[in-house]
């Protein structure tokens, strides 16, 4: 939806951030270039959600064109994109963990938050880098 | 998605959350029965955003399946329905509040979050109710 044709509609903050980020794949995306530290297609590919290729190029696309991930020419192989994540990226860490938190509440086979150190090492690299 | 399909696919919370409330017009309703108190079919379908009615019905319906949502007769008009948010469904309220928080530091036209006084008595009203 086009920036104008959702401001006609809707002057909400919850629709707003929504209409960027309101969508199952998008957000899982998200995680894993936050919480996880991945930066390459192959790597969000082998998530266990197995996210169809072009549903993912898709929403690389998108969240690179809105300043959520940076995306790079990998300078050993130009074929190849480095995608990491931006300060405006890592400002929805906050949205992810609330969601998180609540899914680990609610699910007794996520309750123990099995990805909690791995995620706490990426979370900071992620932040490291976007800070550079 | 089957609870056995997502199990069989991921273990994370994140997804186990997304699976059940990842979509934009989920969390708009959610939105509008947690922080605006509506109850009624038509006032769902009076939201700026103008959601289909197709599209509301369906959400309504997974609301209600999930337990996020109660739904009864209106006793005083059997066509009616009353849709009234549940315990399960306010324990939802930390994470629209960070996804309205993000859009209001984010867009310059919400960050006065116009509808602060609405939805703090809103929210008292649905709290109230589902606790009754």
């Amino acid at each position: 939806m086009s920036t104008l044709s959702r401001r006609e509609k809707s002057k909400c903050p919850i629709s707003y951030s929504l209409d960027l980020f309101g969508d199952k794949w998008t957000l899982l995306v998200l995680r894993d270039v936050i919480l996880h530290g991945k930066t390459r297609f192959a790597e969000f590919q082998s998530s266990d959600e197995k996210i169809a290729s072009n549903i993912l190029s898709d929403r690389l696309r998108r969240l690179g064109e809105q300043g959520f991930i940076a995306i790079e020419k990998d300078p050993s192989d130009a074929r190849q994109k480095i995608y990491s994540v931006t300060k405006k990226g890592l400002s929805l860490t906050p949205v992810l963990l609330e969601i998180a938190a609540w899914g680990a509440s609610h699910d007794g086979q996520t309750g123990e938050l099995p990805h909690t150190v791995e995620r706490s090492d990426s979370v900071c690299s992620s932040i490291t880098n976007a800070l550079r």
